[in-house]
């Protein structure tokens, strides 16, 4: 087992329920004295599943960052209903991951600030919610094709999904290829299609050989409550829906202080650039900056390193970000 | 009973197998001395479903024109699963659908040229297939929202779509109610959902309240094995997949005569302006014209007369290009 775990004792969640015996897994890359990382994982993603953004040739480099990599729960490595006797698994919120998360982070490992958090995905749902949840914590967050708040449409992508899922959970192989089959027009872009990257770069033999050898697949390694735990989280997703904001989504987003590098997929048809460039204005002057990704891998431009370009097009907006931030937020930290 | 059937007899299918007792439903309205409009029917509508563009206050005036209505095999009208003992049902191709509608039209109808050949979705997909299986018989030809070969990306859309039906096919309520929510965020765009245009124009409560009253509604009341043939033919549309152009889509497109008017919905997420632009610029000069809807209503803008702005458009549009096409296409056929 590549991750530790982190027991949190009897969790009380948003909700007034509590997680009994809950906890978190987690891994850590590099030394704890360099500045810290905060990575989170994302929709149905393990742990591993985030280490391809990570390594001494990358800007997220051990030899430069303490790496924190916090798995959701839900996601079968933290608590989640494919390790856990109890039924039903109460509902947990992305507020409730990172209230888990602070908790590792400060008591467990004793850190007490952060220079990034940045996650895809539902990561950066997680993103930004820790920059509301706990304002200064971290010098500043990268979101990739993520939001602040899960959009209308995006929740009705997600009603298709767990429609399937629903269907998969007396453990039918057909529910899960179904949710693979309902997920894959939305993971990657008209374009991505229309010029067959699936062929050309990723060397599927056909639709069908796409269809069944990455969609099914993924779908078919996956347990459908523990997916349907995360998705319910994701439909919830807002972070003004806490603490002082409540649901003023302008006024959460006025208040980040952190530094914001907002990266849409320019094609992601569910995490849309329009929201993103919605949050950003929002923003107070000079904190956030919105710039799509210039793909046309959709969604998963941010995704686990797919795409060789994507990747070295985030890595270098990471390098260029984190070491302007070096310099302006160092100065901030002293101060405070 | 609002519609008229014709029957086909033992009806030879593209694939070789024979469609036997076959029969096609359609509608005429207007006096049959006024030039024709083939107005085919579109993926799960009845016939009734193509008559919010039809009136005498509209472009489509039964005083000006005789609008012949046929509906699509598979559509529970014309020959089905629903209405037919035989299975497996054989597959039915755009095609086959065309061919039927020729013969209904010239056998039975004695209709022996057409001003026009129109639709919405796979209405359009019949558009196409009218213009470029029968060169000739239609002046001209408005394929609104839709497509003359089914992009790879639709194909995937409706992968998803399909595994919900799949689902149906013991008469599960719960299959179709998912195929319903599967759709829901295809058929409206982003920006759509986010202005919350259901609650403001359609007048549901709350985005549950449109997912139950408007998606699962609609989607309870199909049959699954009807659907599931549409959808096939839908999956296979491509006018080019025919003699003489043999999957030369850019022959086929340069081979139309008649004069196109060529309407994608601009925020249409599976028929998508992009691969309508497409086809107009593989039209010879002077044959086609693309005009995105200017709306949000995704591919619901050409949909059944939903919201008032997109049909006046499209009213307007079609009086413009078709009082234009009788000026110019008189003299054309004349010289025929």
């Amino acid at each position: 087992m590549d991750y530790q775990t982190y027991q949190l004792g009897d969790f009380k969640l948003v909700s007034g329920e509590t997680l009994p015996n809950a906890f978190i897994a987690y891994k850590t890359i590099g030394d704890p004295s360099r500045p810290a990382i905060i990575y989170p994982s994302w929709f149905s993603g393990a742990i591993s599943d985030n280490e391809w953004l990570v390594g001494e040739d990358k800007t997220l480099s051990p030899r430069r960052y303490f790496i924190i990599i916090p798995a959701m729960f839900g996601n079968g490595q933290s608590s989640s209903p494919s390790n856990t006797p109890r039924r039903p698994f109460p509902a947990v919120t992305i507020r409730d991951n990172v209230a888990a998360q602070h908790r590792l982070v400060t008591q467990h490992l004793g850190v007490r600030h952060a220079r990034c958090v940045l996650g895809w995905s539902m990561g950066a749902c997680q993103a930004y919610q820790w920059v509301t949840q706990f304002p200064g914590f971290a010098d500043c967050a990268v979101p990739f094709c993520g939001a602040a708040r899960t959009s209308v449409h995006n929740q009705v992508f997600l009603e298709g999904a767990k429609s399937a899922l629903l269907a998969a959970k007396g453990a039918s192989a057909a529910g899960l290829k179904a949710f693979g089959r309902v997920y894959a027009g939305w993971g990657f872009s008209q374009a991505f299609y229309r010029q067959r990257v699936y062929e050309t770069a990723l060397r599927y033999r056909s639709l069908e050989d796409f269809m069944q050898g990455f969609w099914e697949k993924w779908a078919l390694s996956k347990d459908p409550e523990n997916l349907l735990l995360m998705l319910a989280a994701w439909q919830a997703a807002d972070c003004s829906d806490q603490e002082p904001y409540n649901k003023d989504f302008e006024l959460a987003m006025r208040s980040i202080k952190a530094r914001m590098l907002v990266l849409p997929g320019r094609e992601d048809l569910y995490f849309t650039p329009e929201d993103s460039e919605y949050e950003v204005q929002c923003m107070s002057e000079g904190v956030g900056k919105c710039i799509p990704f210039p793909s046309i891998w959709g969604h998963w431009a941010g995704g686990p390193g797919l795409n060789p370009e994507d990747l070295e097009w985030l890595d270098n907006k990471l390098r260029v970000f984190l070491e302007d931030e070096t310099t302006s937020m160092s100065q901030v930290s002293v101060t405070k």
